[in-house]
């Protein structure tokens, strides 16, 4: 059987998702977890890396069992052995053609941007920093060049073997409050710090170092190094990942109530 | 001239706010900044210590110096060598004649804690945990134990080596929002870990261990081992300190609005 669980985790002590030798990492501490669990070693996959730093409101994970337990014993169980700074959500068993990779149709992330002068000391962890100037309505006016289908090869990281830098971005709004600025963006997919690199630019036109039109010229090129700076990964949250598959739509939904 | 700092932290990071050998301390980093702005060696005397993993809203600091700068200007010197979890609110500059800790006059904590299951990974930090029964009604039925002056000697840690443990709470409340539970407490004083074991005791009421009737015997006893276990300490915050001071207590509020 195919469990999928869904993840919660303030990524301040990890260094990311995936598992890397000699940092302790998200994956690390949820396969510990299973192995006291199952008495043997279990591989996870999840639905994306997110780099060190960076939070998930809703991270989907899979992996394959014999064990037999019904979806609150699975969630009980696997926390049981998890720090606080990790926790399931939810759980849910289906066949093995269900990949929480390679069925995402849609991933969702939040920015969180801090302009004012100095960051509130309980939300160092938790927002970017950018204490500049910031004129929203020209952060506003560069919605529009993202949105829809673009290869995206300038907005990404150099260590990135993916060949198709296509991607399309379904849903994208940028809200000010009082000195929070929340950048929402939703898409088939994203590539790595693609959304990190994307808001370093946004920045750039904001503060006035660029104008808008310089968008176009930056997807042109097809180059990381005319865009802008990456910002900081403690503002990034990876807030939720849709499937061709309801039944895991619905029990993310559930989890995002929590 | 003595300079008054208004700082607020998270203190997650810290073995306290005292000095100490070996560990990092909110003490440490903010001589360490005055060290930089003033060429040389700077102590600190503060309103109060906070244990590790304490947190505070509001702690006011004093030092003495010859260098002269006006009140904003203080606060951006500081801030630019302190790290970004600790951040100085306001300054204000007096005579030699006022102190932080002995010119108090009323101090202010909140505990926060969380009743449900799992704490929000997003929350690890900031709260305590009570996953048990929680009669609410109960816990609410304590308060009037322990309002007004009373002999705290059960109610502190026994490395303490103040010899008067008579101190006055003036204020006390308990909210409850869902499953987060607030304690407000305020009084002339209290000594080491006294708001975290008065929580311990109330839970120990909450959750039906004992009846609010032995918080009488608890104190008739004066020892500590009759008290409950003391809470952690990432539930808990120096809110604020008032003094016979119009000044500073205006400095404080403006503080509180940040």
């Amino acid at each position: 059987m195919r469990v999928i669980l869904i993840c919660k985790y303030d990524g301040s002590n990890y260094h990311g998702f995936q598992i890397q030798p000699n940092k302790i990492t998200i994956q690390e501490v949820i396969e510990k977890s299973l192995r006291k669990l199952h008495n043997k070693s279990v591989r996870i996959h999840m639905s994306g890396r997110t780099d060190a730093g960076v939070h998930a409101y809703i991270q989907p994970i899979h992996f394959d069992t014999e064990l037999i337990l019904d979806n609150n014993s699975w969630v009980r169980a696997v926390n049981a052995y998890l720090p606080k700074d990790v926790v399931i959500l939810g759980a849910i068993t289906l066949n093995e053609n269900f990949h929480v990779r390679y069925d995402s149709i849609s991933k969702t992330y939040i920015y969180k941007l801090y302009i004012g002068k100095y960051v509130d000391p309980f939300n160092v962890r938790y927002v970017g920093h950018f204490p500049f100037k910031f004129d929203y309505e020209r952060a506003l006016e560069c919605v529009p060049y993202f949105l829809g289908e673009h290869d995206f090869s300038s907005f990404c990281s150099k260590n990135n073997n993916i060949e198709n830098k296509i991607r399309t971005i379904t849903n994208f709004t940028i809200n000010k409050e009082n000195e929070y600025v929340t950048f929402e963006i939703s898409g088939d997919g994203f590539l790595y710090n693609m959304v990190r690199i994307i808001v370093g630019t946004i920045l750039d036109v904001a503060s006035g170092k660029i104008n808008k039109e310089y968008i176009e010229t930056i997807f042109e090129k097809k180059d990381r190094k005319y865009a802008g700076k990456r910002v900081s990964p403690s503002g990034l949250y990876l807030k939720s990942v849709y499937y061709n598959n309801a039944e895991v739509n619905q029990l993310i939904n559930n989890c995002l109530k929590l």
